[in-house]
């Protein structure tokens, strides 16, 4: 043969899985596939793990899971990422998948995954555990910002990395993000900072919130943005702020913070061309998996008959989906064995040297 | 209307549901119907709660509970049985379920129960979380001792209850329970106590056990039983052991104590008209409701399409269970809530007041 026919070595491949979202499901899915001898590589729009329960409650408690009486999302994220310590995983986070093909080479079948950051990652199977999709920053609805975001509209996670000295700063928002922003960037040397909100109120967990502010020196406006004013290079001059009961302003801005909160975004998995009910990948309950090769799907996402978006189902889910990933990959049965009893799993957890 | 309507009262029912089986299913089980706002009867074969957990491996490890990274059986049993606390329960332990009949009064549905001590107990719905069956005590396989059960022939839960002064003792088995038996009816005053087993080596966790055998003066015997002698109220004269390599022996006993271990049953089960897959019970995995109205089943007696017996896929199967007897008792839809924010939830959870 002049052709000979090409043999991916296993380190042409980034991780065995790839799993995109880094929330309680995701999370347990790497646990599942690490049981089983397959490592992961987890991509989540987020800068941190934890998904929902640590971006939107991290303080709030939790009383249905499993023999755990009581927990906070942020200790629940904690635990499930103490459980897996054991395995290798790559991760990707503050990153988007934005789409995937089949990857043929030999006789090992893949998945060349591309993230919004233009890294391509190969792959032997992927597991959907995105929530209600990947959350990203609210953004202030005015066509006039576009041409300026990333330079002088900015998401809150940008903050630390801006020059703020002797800028006049805008933050937009009313919670405490918004107040810590506006705090963190007056110290941080701006010249102006005004905290800018739609209503009087704050919304706020902290009632001193207001005094704070005051004593800080940040100033305060009521109102919406309409629109702005930017420079030849599109950053951005001044804002044009509509306001109840007043004529409107003209506040000048060298930076807008944009601190509105996460939204979720289905995002390119819509594009994807998988089998959908409503905004949920349907999926089989015997494998979770989708209506394409190789594509699993687990947790809030998914939908099935009698589906219920709750955390225990989600580990319910990724464990089975998990045995249908090693069975597809191995091409037959997996050996079905129990934590408690089997050197193999407890040599993969680390609980007995192999 | 000359025959009015029979119209039950609330408390015409023991409870709103019977669940079969006190292992980590079925405390699961009582836990989601109680967030649902539904009482629980709970029926088990064995005396404690905990089912195989506790029966079989208390002390040996478990790693793949969510969130926790490391627990006993024993632990998980504890912290359910702690989850379950907010919740009125009613227990019938070392009870086994006997057979249903659908009764009919008014326009409210139910099912009459009945266990094996005589008692029935009408219940809206029955979840069957029984596992591989219900444990009883492995006996001897020896037609002559059937008489004397009960009477002189006992098990390891009778021992506790048993006059043993003065009586000559023979304990049956070769593991920690049997060693454990056998100095414990020494100390309770027995003549003599013979310790049997049927190879020549102990199976026990504790490499002294011999020793301490012999300082207890507990005698060894090493043969299996083959016929008995009973007296004419039945109660055991005589055993005859069949040694290897040596003549027939016959011992004399008063009372016989089988220490030989638990072995699943499926019991009375196998003649309800269950659908069966094998030795499962097969339901639906939206609902986990069986071929009978009214009887659902979840854990490892469940049996549908990927069907894995693991822990995780009982916490699930118990909740989608719940809400649907729930759905059912109330004729549609129950609200869907989440215990981080539902008042009405962390009310009946007892973490905020009514």
């Amino acid at each position: 043969m002049t052709h000979p026919k090409a043999s991916p070595s296993a380190n042409a491949f980034s991780a065995d899985v790839l799993v995109v979202g880094a929330g309680p499901a995701g999370l347990f899915q790497v646990f599942e596939l690490g049981l089983l001898g397959l490592s992961s590589l987890v991509v989540d729009a987020l800068p941190q793990a934890g998904g929902q329960l640590k971006a939107l409650y991290p303080d709030k408690p939790i009383y249905d899971v499993p023999a755990l009486r009581h927990c906070t999302g942020q200790e629940l994220v904690d635990r499930l990422l103490d459980q897996i310590q054991p395995f290798e995983t790559q991760w990707a986070l503050g990153r988007k998948v934005q789409g995937f093909s089949e990857w043929i080479a030999g006789s090992e079948p893949g998945l060349q995954v591309v993230l919004d950051d233009g890294q391509s990652h190969r792959v032997r199977a992927l597991v959907i555990a995105a929530g209600v999709g990947a959350f990203v920053h609210r953004q202030i609805d005015c066509a006039d910002l576009a041409p300026a975001r990333g330079r002088s509209v900015l998401s809150l996670y940008a903050l630390e990395a801006a020059s703020l000295q002797g800028r006049k700063v805008v933050v937009a928002g009313s919670g405490d993000e918004a107040v810590a922003c506006a705090l963190r960037a007056q110290s941080l040397g701006a010249a102006t900072v005004h905290l800018l909100h739609r209503r009087d109120d704050l919304d706020t967990s902290d009632a001193s919130a207001s005094q704070t502010l005051k004593q800080a020196g940040v100033s305060r406006l009521t109102g919406q943005i309409t629109q702005a004013k930017l420079g030849a290079d599109s950053s951005l001059q001044s804002l044009c702020i509509a306001r109840a009961g007043h004529a409107e302003l003209w506040q000048g801005a060298d930076v807008l913070i944009e601190c509105l909160g996460l939204v979720p975004q289905l995002g390119p998995l819509a594009e994807w061309g998988l089998a959908m009910h409503k905004k949920q990948i349907e999926v089989a309950t015997d494998t979770f998996s989708t209506s394409l090769p190789g594509v699993y799907a687990i947790g809030d996402m998914a939908h099935y008959a009698g589906k219920r978006k709750l955390l225990v189902s989600a580990f319910h889910e990724a464990t089975l989906a998990a045995y249908a990933v090693a069975e597809r990959l191995n091409g037959g049965p997996v050996p079905f064995e129990y934590t408690t009893a089997s050197a193999r799993l407890q040599a993969r957890l680390g609980v007995i040297t192999s």
